[in-house]
């Protein structure tokens, strides 16, 4: 999930042209290939409503564990300013014979706890709608048994299963979670990339196998793709891609993209922007957009040298779930399995932790939209949404990161009227409140004990008597 | 830590005085090598005082990390009715080739993120006051270069270092713990254990390990024995060694023994009795005693398939403590270290959560004893220690182990005065109560908002103006 | 080397002219993509000249050294009535765990005492003026740093050098032996190979292959092609890329390439014929033909567990290119180096004593050409060659596979003339003889004792004054 | 079986009479532990009139298979003067993790082809009369379940059985070959022995060891001790192990043991002197004695990177037992299997073609005595046995390692008579001959071509009607 500084020159190609996709685009109501049309494709509504997902890295460097999923390249092309690459080095140095290479890992990814009925498990216990999972990291290794990747791929060493097939049978045999895929285009040292300037293959082969990816059982309702900065789209073809996905793909009308599809397309198209790793803008975006981050501060794929200070605690991933929701973005939280194939027990906890989070505060998350006002404009450490119903109205939902030990809340974004009402999730008391001169209100929180959670607190505001009459 | 049920016939040997420590018993003062003597020892305050204490397993059983620390038994001598013994046979058939045999994974627990200093701040940062570590399990690899051990040693294999000689030495350098070593007197499979009825060697052998590591630079302040159960103390020659401990060792004056020195020994003799694994009697013992228990409910090794339900939560682990000093134990906690030499992560988290508890309720356990209650008489989910303070006289502490909704709480050991006052660590707030008809008290407690724990709060009682006239 | 009796079906192909190939045929003197054009080109003469060569097969197989460098087929589709099969199953079973994928082994191929200049001098110490190298085998493992074969190359992993290029570039640099290459069109099981009935990039793909193996520094003279059964040459389209190679390759003057080429071609078409492995006929062919057979009886690649009666003696090798070469074949010797990169020393002796015995007896093979007898009438022990030579005219050699312990020979094939010379190879002595009546002749051997060969004897026949009048 | 110049300081022990061993010497007619006592002892026929033996060093340096058996040893205690120490560090440092250890090379001697019947058939098939194995070299690991050696044995790791047992049971169920053991009093790296001065039960732990080997089922014929140098006889109480071995072993009256039993011990005590490595001085000796050789010129131990060259011929090898034999010594030659427990094919050929020339000349060494002279006068490639016949007389033995191509011999030692018959070994024509003036002889060999040696040819002298009557 990393970039590197270095770009590949753009390359043109002979092929104006994809024989695959040219019949695609006779009929009107179809999308072109082009950006101007792709951009017309309303986003499908679930992935606005879902709010969260969990995102997995899971390859050969879940089992060095060490460094990042970025491991290969961190050995291999260590840049003398770059202290992290050398401790790569370094641990390679020690524990590594000097001939030792990278693809000795795929076969110890042995897998042996891999259950893909418990990894569905875990994934909705922590209230995530969505899912989605390497697919092919730039490593080039594949977690399917894909017929361009002999002895690179999950089936042939390693696991010896078709990890995307299990997982993609075991979330749908679950039904809580939508199934999807990542996938990087480029990838750091396969020489069908390296040598592409000379024999264009490398993109059939690609697409290829993306296709039969979707043709197959997998039919990922996420299409996350990645390692697009090299090229621009002309050379991925990824309009003509885009244009087949949206058109006659088996998951032409519930699949959404993101927007990593070449060179300065980021944040610019796709169905929902990525824009950077991490990226948590804190103010109101006009497109939809998803805050990609891990749980392990230090890397997205696992490593065997996590310390408990590495672990973002509930208070932080509270706090960035609040902030990105606001916001008009989704969540989606990283966690990288081992290499036997367990979810580490601090990432079941997290993930614990945030569905029992929101099985109380929940209400103001799936389905919610973002409020005129985002962050409150007297205490900044309350976020808004607000979620419209038939029968009680706009509610309003503030999210409150710190509890007060007076319990006294000033709130500046507001403007109550007589009649609303105020509560908070997992209360049933209803909180007094007064307007504040100038605008806002003031309340005071119930004593904390009869709320059970412990790490935000949702204040929710109605409008008594005013259904379908939005006040706010 | 789990015992076989096959008992192999006492060994009678023809020695009856072991020259080494002859010259120990001609000094009035002394020690004799009689249980009517050494029961005598007064046990040193220190350990009493600490209450907590962390247990780390950790041995080459770390590194296929599945079933238990008995995985080579539960390997090779699998009875047909125990489905766990099953289970690993099937995993290693599954894994590793037919002649694959226990001590390769000797050469694989390759320690390559182990760091001592880590470990004890890991340790010092639970609140616990001392520390137990495997010098040798029942499959005989020790984890210092022992002489007896030519390549099953962490120095020849594996760690290739002398795993207990940098930890003694942290935690000596780090300074807030105690240093102690565990030792297993039998071994599974080691011949000169098994034909030790025809050459007895295997006696002295271990023996002088254990001088060895004393009189070196370990020095251990606890020693505790297991592996015991098959013979009398006599065969094991322990009140000769005990006498030798206390009398002569480099740590005499302060080392603790446990009870585990030779078949129906325990919870009979020894410094404390740990009686049973997980030994929680939940009532108050006459003699010092130890309740060594494991986070990971299903092993004292590392499992690298643990489920986060496998792990204790701090409501249980609370629990677990108030119970176990309320009845005159000490609590000491494993964790099993992974094959790569971390603390995994959900460990470190308990650890540090325990040690915050600590932070604010430390009062209740460091150098408290019993009360003449335990447990409330009304309220089951409230045990009590006092302690003795030259000013507040004598102070009561209940631990209340749940938070009522509505903060009532009825307590029926008490018997308050006048000037009996009541607070709840971690707050300044004083409480109200009222005595109750019968006897015993209710009491309301503050709202729960300024209270930093989370599992478990201490009620404090103390006499105002009675400092030294205990009327408790 | 061996072949399965299952066929896949012909696979017809859409397209009907290469691309690539395409621009070749428009110049009358070209070789057209026709059997009946490609067999006009005449044999490079070195090729019938050279007479002896060396075969190797080298790969993942070698490191388990067991059963065949089919090991893996042999594993992996036993045919339960094929006993062989069944063991290397059972072999695998006892000594790797049930997951072990073979892909494995080629981490495994260290190669670590590989020494390219090594293995071409004893190459070039047998005698051979000719190598032929395995580049990819059924496995699909190549062994050179090819872009069609990410991770399951020699560079990538195993010996982690291009074997190809370093060997290449020693034999050129020794300068006493063409080098050859082996390849393998089809693979066991390269699901790009396995799926080309739906997407038939695979034949491009190995096109490609060579095509880079040709274009670069690797530029074999010999082109030894196997794998073909399985397809007819229209599917490989054999004919298009053999009219590259005799037209336009680097190689086109002086290559030679086999009879591998597609289903019902062995035997038929090709510079050389194959026909089966071990083809030895007894007769004279009308096409130039090769032996290709192994020094170990029981494999083309190497064996672990070889026993000194597997490999072939001396008397059996000396008779073996005796007939031969009698009948207008080339003997190609295979030995399979082992997964340390050596010839093992039984391997080397075998090829420096037929060294030894072409330094004496070489002039009866090298550049020798077949008489019209080629197994005398009445001593079915001796096979005959003949050489013209400007000065000396016709010589006849008749190699004498058995010593006679009474020193006489006779034979019914030669029919001598008062100017009939005899003499030995290796020796000075002029060898009295008679004719026999009825035609034919009997001689009698000097003494064996200074005649340093030990496994076959060359006696030569010339005739005096006759030079360029060849009676024979 | 080299030795290193460092010697350590000869330790003083305090016990001076070891009990075991005590109750050996009461009786009149028995060995006492003095060497006055011990050299009494006659040498048992059986090993002087046998000849010829095999050697075998196997064990975890037959894994790396590089350098030589001390491979250890040269690559931990490497001296900056000593190249092949400085190959063996930098094999390991390209090869190994900087934390391999050897003892992981126990795990890897896999043994998965060793027959021990075919290893007692290819040890006749070479003629010797006798096997020696080494039950423990200087690196401690031991062929056999040794009960000191837990972890280190072959049982517990590598081969996973008792060899020496199956090769003892194996030799013995063939009847054609004595089994005998080679064992190391010194281990470089051990700690029991490295410390021994501050404890000394490493003296009964080895000789516990040999008393198991001795009085299970192995009961070897052979003893033959190496690494002795280190230590006087006294420390290793090598003259009371002795006494006990001649007293009351189970093999007392058939056993040899060699002269290894302490620094100045060498070539001066024992059943059979070893002197040196590859001893053979070439003249003749007053005490029985063994010139133990290996076949790779380069190593006891199996090198995985032998070349042709490193290998001694036949020639060289029936040289050397000429020599050896005519000097009153025995051959012990040694092959090294390798870690698959095979013999490698150019071991089995040397030692088939062994068997082949002593199946023709067998009666010049087997049961042959020194003659008065060893070498001839004046053919310095003739050596002499004699042997004495009841019905012969005295035979002697004249062999012949230059077969010179006039067939023409001069010999200067053997003083015929006119009763002399002269023929030689494998044919049956008689040799004329005729005294040479000033003594000797001169004859002339019969063509070779009838002989069926290769390598080194018996002339047989023996005095015709003289049965019983030396004239030589």
């Amino acid at each position: 999930m990393l970039k590197t500084g270095t770009k590949k020159p753009v390359l043109g190609t002979g092929f104006t042209v994809l024989l695959l996709f040219v019949c695609c685009c006779l009929v009107e109501s179809r999308y072109q290939p082009t950006w101007e049309s792709l951009d017309t494709r309303p986003l499908p509504s679930w992935y606005d409503e879902a709010k969260i997902g969990v995102f997995m890295h899971w390859g050969p460097y879940s089992v060095p564990g060490v460094a990042s999923e970025w491991f290969w390249f961190q050995w291999k092309r260590n840049d003398p300013n770059n202290a992290g690459d050398q401790s790569v080095v370094q641990y390679m140095n020690k524990y590594y014979p000097p001939d030792f290479k990278y693809q000795e890992f795929g076969s110890q990814l042995r897998a042996e706890f891999f259950n893909a009925t418990e990894w569905a498990d875990i994934v909705a216990s922590s209230g995530a709608k969505y899912y989605v999972l390497t697919s092919k990291h730039h490593d080039g290794f594949s977690n399917w048994p894909s017929s361009r990747n002999f002895g690179w791929n999950s089936r042939d060493i390693g696991p010896k299963r078709d990890v995307i097939g299990e997982l993609a049978d075991a979330f749908r045999a679950d039904g809580r979670v939508e199934f999807g895929l990542y996938h990087s285009l480029f990838e750091w040292f396969n020489p069908l990339y390296l040598q592409v300037e000379t024999f264009s293959l490398f993109y059939l082969d690609w697409t290829y196998r993306i296709i039969i990816m979707f043709s197959g059982n997998y039919k990922p309702q996420v299409l996350w793709s990645d390692g697009e900065w090299e090229a621009l789209d002309t050379y991925w073809r990824s309009k003509e891609f885009l244009a087949w996905l949206y058109n006659d793909s088996p998951v032409k009308d519930t699949v959404v993209a993101n927007d990593r599809w070449g060179r300065d397309i980021l944040c610019k198209h796709g169905d929902f922007y990525t824009c950077t790793d991490r990226y948590n803008p804190g103010v109101l975006q006009k497109h939809k957009w998803e805050n990609a981050m891990t749980i392990d501060r230090k890397s997205w794929g696992y490593r065997r040298n996590m310390n408990l200070e590495d672990i973002l605690t509930m208070e932080e991933l509270t706090e960035t779930l609040a902030m990105t929701i606001s916001c008009g973005g989704n969540l989606l939280m990283n966690v990288g399995p081992n290499s036997q194939g367990s979810i580490d027990t601090i990432f079941q906890e997290r993930l614990r932790q945030m569905g029992d989070w929101l099985k109380v505060n929940g209400e103001a998350v799936y389905s919610s939209i973002p409020w005129t006002v985002q962050n409150d404009t007297i205490n900044s450490k309350v976020w808004y949404t607000i979620r419209v119903d038939k029968q009680s109205g706009t509610l309003v939902y503030g999210i409150l990161l710190d509890w007060p030990l007076d319990r006294q809340v000033e709130l500046g974004s507001p403007e109550p009227t007589a009649n609303t009402k105020i509560s908070i999730l997992g209360s049933n008391t209803t909180i007094s409140w007064k307007a504040k001169e100038g605008g806002g209100l003031s309340l005071e929180l119930p004593p904390r004990d009869e709320i059970s959670s412990n790490w935000a607190w949702v204040i929710r505001l109605e409008e008594l008597g005013n259904a379908g009459n939005n006040v706010w």
